[in-house]
């Protein structure tokens, strides 16, 4: 269990290349295909909307696919029972050996732009179902106008609306000091921030005026958005000053149709080749996907709003770095939501470098800090709304064989016997309690499941998007300037550089360092 | 000119079968890979957003794609002189040897569901951008509610409103008899008919309640209507009567993807099968898509929303049948406009078959009759507005020579010194009357550009419908019986023999009695 990933995508690699050609496009091309291949092509025939296929089912996007018709599973136990295998034991984090802060941050910051399941209707979503950095820019063109500068001045065409703080650039506040005005009536368009309504106004006065009603949930979330914004207001400057004449309008659509193809190779090229077991980097090629039988229009499904529900990922407490204005310190779990002064405090290089120097939480069963356990819950619920077939049926579709026994799910036995008390036999488990308590593949931070499930969809929907596609895919559209930039960046840290005054000496990377591949 | 698509599907097919083979699928499947792949495929990088790419352009469907990138074409007469190009001869309708007119009463229905181009900007649409019957089920979920039954009674489940008119079943009437007062509050989900304000009342008291807001243009869409109007309530009927316990919403939803793909089946193997210079039968195969590069969401084009104005279809007169309620009478085109009365007085059969008992007009240049002809303005300022490439620019961009001479478009000299005179050079000649004023190509109601462009949307568009993909496409979606009654289906004289109570003894055809291919 859990080696298919490791054993098929080596030998679909091994297929194509020689030993020392790991980076060849051949080689990523055929893991693309391989991994995207594991379970059926869209268009799903089931969504939320009914248990039969139906042309609303089909074509309203405001309802979830499924990769599984609904199903009611015969076993639901309470589920602050099943919360108990989510737990973090003796109340210690397990820290991942693989993986650094900085993977929980951008998986959050990613996934938030396209799991948006409607907290009141778990079967509803407002999600766009691509990958187009709507947290930067909004949902909607009316919220995409709320958030751009819209000057025909020269020096401040094509830009996002930001503020100055201390020298460093970050997005405008969303409310009036000690208020709930908006510093903006423009403002009004963008979905409000998903914060308590209680919220002290001392944090309330920090959170930003963006286009993603979560990007305010954590330091990490808003530095994720910071670094975007920065990067789109410094190629709308490289746009203005190398193409004379244009207008306000072109140089922000331009400057938008490179940062998304940036974003899109940070997820590939970063994100997932952090996830993958493999010991070499795939490569973003959007001509995998040109004429793939799976390139079919992105529909989120309500499995996939599910299984990133990764809160084990966050150790108890954050090593928050020194900034100009405030000395190191720790902060509690529960205390690091919906305030942005940590991250104003230490600036934008300091945030990314401390995210980048701690190691994260092992993803999985037993292992969610305290302040976040409840929230749990809410998962076993909505999988139950949504009614998700077991576990063992998503194993069977995405073609690894049915658990037999508990410890075909996992090898801790005190797990497999909190599962065995909880629903008696392997079929009857549920699908998020089991994707969680599975163990994790070697030498990649996911269980093996949540490994398949999370390939096939990162793939077959990032470069489905349509700006990679065949006849989009060129200078005319970025020009030539802005397709090399695309070319150029493959990592975080290249485009931190591009936006701080100073980088420091930490290596922005989720791959923590010293880390090294078992077989290798 | 004119010959490529005879000579190139000939040749399609004939390197995959033999001579008596014309009806195997690899023989359409060859065709119609052959028909898309003339042009390039979606996505279309430009769109009448803006003259550049950019993700709203990319994403937002209220504007529509193009094939081409916008210019400013260099000669523009005016369009009361371009009109002179499309004005029927000496007070007479050059007649299709080929089509009856059934042929336009089809084609109108069929693209008002979906070239739905906005009047006030014609840069904009309301389309789905899908062959959905939203002239027969509304464009969204609201207006499908408001056309529906919604009735938990046996007997009554899953139907769509109607009314019986002397034994007949009509779409019930939109107003109450002599006002323009609802007959039913829920009717102003609808979109308003687009009918002229000041339409006398016993014209107004005719107008059906229906999904499209062009399908009381003439009888001869509303007859199509009502054809799968009848056709709908009939296999919700069945589908009642086969699947004890089902509610009203899954008789609808399962007797909507049912009619949807019947209709679809009615464009391939009825609608295309006519247009074609072929004299064998392609066959609406969905598999031919479904591994096929060129399927890809679909989206209307500024070009294909021009391309379909094909008012030379229509003779100066229809011979409109007699029925109980009235006796045979031509009708003038200008008073066969915004009128449902003729259709109910004669009924169902013997409107198709009065439809299938006459010619059609020549499609082209020099034959639009007089009362339509200011509607060709329209297409002039339309083009202009979209700013279309030039005639010659869409030759080579779908494969053709360019026109070097006014002989190289129309063969008819008086035409060709009409455009000489109009444009001064073939380079300049624009888009739209170009179109028109070419040579049809033998055996086929169509001149060669316009053959080509029609035939690239029809199968990239019916073909790639959501309900023909590859895990929806089986009897899973439509029950056993629905997909043996879709497989059963491929004419209209199909629909209405299952939804009259006698079918005439008229065939129900497109094409005219006694029409032979002229090298066959």
């Amino acid at each position: 269990m859990g080696d298919w990933l490791r054993d098929g995508l080596f030998e679909a690699a091994g297929n194509v290349i020689d030993g020392w050609a790991w980076l060849s496009g051949k080689a990523s091309a055929a893991v693309v295909n391989r991994a995207v291949c594991t379970t059926r092509n869209r268009p799903h025939p089931w969504s939320s909307l009914s248990d039969y296929t139906s042309w609303q089912g089909l074509t309203d996007r405001s309802y979830l696919a499924r990769h599984l018709p609904a199903v009611d599973v015969p076993v639901q136990p309470p589920p602050e029972k099943v919360r108990e295998i989510f737990a973090r034991q003796d109340g210690h984090a397990l820290l991942s050996p693989k993986s650094t802060c900085l993977f929980p941050a951008f998986a959050q910051y990613l996934t938030d732009g396209f799991l948006r399941t409607s907290p009141k209707d778990v079967a509803r979503t407002t999600s766009n179902h691509e990958i187009d950095l709507c947290t930067l820019y909004g949902r909607t063109p009316d919220q995409t106008r709320a958030l751009r500068l819209l000057s025909s001045d020269k020096g401040r065409r094509g830009r996002l609306k930001s503020r100055m703080v201390g020298g460093e650039e970050f997005s405008p506040f969303l409310y009036k000091p000690g208020t709930k005005e908006l510093t903006d009536p423009a403002f009004a368009a963008l979905d409000p921030p998903l914060v308590d309504e209680n919220l002290p106004p001392e944090q309330r006065d920090t959170l930003f005026a963006v286009g993603g009603d979560r990007v305010n949930s954590t330091p990490f979330t808003s530095m994720m958005n910071t670094l975007f914004l920065r990067e789109h207001n410094r190629i709308a400057a490289e746009l203005e000053a190398r193409n004379d004449g244009w207008d306000d309008e072109r140089i922000f659509q331009v400057a938008r149709n490179i940062v998304i193809p940036i974003f899109i190779k940070i997820v590939v090229e970063h994100y997932i080749n952090h996830i993958t077991p493999l010991p070499f980097a795939l490569r973003a090629d959007p001509s995998v996907a040109w004429n793939a039988p799976w390139n079919r229009p992105n529909w989120m499904t309500v499995e996939f709003s599910l299984l990133y529900r990764w809160h084990s990922l966050m150790p108890d407490a954050i090593d928050w770095p020194a900034g100009p204005l405030a000395p190191a310190r720790q902060i509690g779990i529960g205390a690091f939501l919906q305030n942005n002064r940590p991250l104003i405090e230490v600036g934008l290089d300091a945030a990314f470098s401390g995210a980048s120097s701690q190691a994260a939480g092992e993803l999985g069963a037993l292992n969610t800090a305290l302040p976040l356990l409840h929230i749990e819950d809410r998962a076993v619920v909505q999988a139950r709304k949504n009614r998700l077939a077991t576990y063992n049926a998503y194993r069977v579709a995405f073609g690894m064989d049915r658990a037999m026994s508990f410890n075909d799910i996992t090898t801790n036995d005190a797990l497999a016997a909190m599962l065995e008390d909880l629903y008696g036999e392997p079929d009857h488990v549920e699908f998020y309690p089991g994707l969680m308590a599975e163990d994790r593949v070697e030498d990649s931070p996911l269980p093996g499941l949540l490994l398949r499930m999370v390939a096939v969809d990162a793939f077959s929907q990032a470069l489905t998007n349509p700006l990679l596609s065949e006849h989009v895919w060129n200078e005319r559209t970025f020009t030539p300037w802005g397709f090399d930039l695309i070319a150029r960046t493959s990592k975080l840290g290249d485009i931190l550089a591009r936006n701080v005054q100073q980088r420091g000496p930490t290596p922005i990377e989720m791959t923590r360092p010293g880390w090294s591949y078992k077989d290798q």
